[in-house]
């Protein structure tokens, strides 16, 4: 399994990946489901990933060596976001092609991605790409979307985000979200990737990878548990129903 | 879909269920998934319902024709709670092996079931029952068990919910659960039925059926949602990544 999220917030995106691949639960490993394409000033694309690892791998690279090239799967050239996402399904079509039915005795070929980023005067814009190529946009109303192993990390994100929410609230939110995922699915797991991107910035340097160890990610995750214990503890008590 | 989630504490039990059955979205009613069959002073067990509902009925009508009758479906005459959590499972055999290969055609004829009580001297016990009639019992390492649509209900539980809650705590979680659940599933809805059971009291009476409109539940879940932005807002705030 997977998890990735990406926010479309009034102030910019968040977006974040867990790092686990496995083919069963014997056979782990760590990946980057992150990929960034940016022209620093110009445009910042990032592209998360779920599902078939080579089928995923395949449309990163086969996209990356079309860049500069001006073709239509050049992300270089794209002139809006909804064209980049475009690309990726089709990428991720002419893959599917090619490898789905020499896959299919032994799995699943398909993927799905986030895309999400700014180009030029564009304001920020979020997609969902579905395994037949097809996409969805995000907006104010449905702020966020989810690929992979989406349903534990889904309450915190009803609960407390909103389109309106800052950057570095939905920062939190998100990496709560994951902590919640980890904690029930073993197979979604750190190192998290993590990119907070601000409106007009076209710049994708405000992102790090989040160990296990990281100082930040154990402190935030220290502090939820206690403060929602005591949130918990003062929430107003059930009373007795003995009629 | 359904969600149904039964608690093993120190204190006793929480059992709780939403109302919401459906065949398809265009199909819903609602429906009682929590049976009580108690002889006050002597023996409470509480049974939990997801799946088919012509086949989890049946179980259960059958187990109360069955009372009294000192069989081994008898649940007035089960020495322990694990053998009424065997004579419910024995049941769901008789039904599905009655009904499985007619129902088959139009979909899947099984149901699952949580069943927790106390049966005299015993302490209070909590077993789940599978679609194979099989079942395991919670304990206090693993004190929560839950059927249906059981995903976006478990973070609250697994971040704030132990062995050691006291009673009102573990029944405030289970709410939080069940609205966190019913925010993201349109196939689990109020009325929620809730019991709480305290060890030793051999009576079911403290329970109740929470519409929409409950006062409890409101201020309840408004608390909790009032509290989590303020705890969020004073989370420690990401670092600036941008090296």
């Amino acid at each position: 399994m997977t998890y990735c999220l990406g926010i479309l917030l009034q102030d910019g995106l968040v977006m974040a990946s867990d790092s686990r691949s496995n083919a069963g639960v014997d056979d782990i490993t760590s990946v980057c489901k992150m990929e960034v394409i940016d022209v620093p000033g110009e445009r910042v694309i990032v592209i998360l990933s779920a599902g078939n690892l080579a089928t995923t791998q395949s449309v990163i690279t086969e996209l990356r060596e079309a860049l500069g090239k001006a073709g239509a799967d050049d992300l270089h050239a794209a002139a809006t976001l909804y064209d980049a996402a475009r690309a990726v399904g089709g990428m991720l079509r002419v893959v599917v092609a090619r490898d789905g039915a020499h896959v299919s005795p032994y799995g699943d070929a398909t993927g799905s991605f986030i895309v999400g980023g700014q180009i030029g005067g564009e304001a920020p814009r979020l997609f969902r790409v579905y395994p037949a190529g097809n996409f969805v946009e995000a907006s104010a109303r449905a702020s966020f979307l989810q690929i992979g192993e989406a349903k534990y990390g889904k309450p915190i994100l009803d609960r407390a985000l909103s389109y309106g929410s800052p950057l570095d609230e939905a920062a939190k939110l998100a990496l709560l979200s994951f902590d919640a995922t980890m904690r029930s699915d073993l197979s979604v797991d750190m190192p998290i990737d993590i990119l907070r991107y601000e409106t007009g910035s076209l710049s994708a340097a405000n992102r790090t990878v989040l160990e296990k160890s990281d100082p930040y990610w154990r402190a935030l995750s220290n502090a939820y548990g206690e403060g929602l214990a005591t949130l918990v503890e003062r929430l107003p008590r059930p009373p007795d129903w003995r009629s």
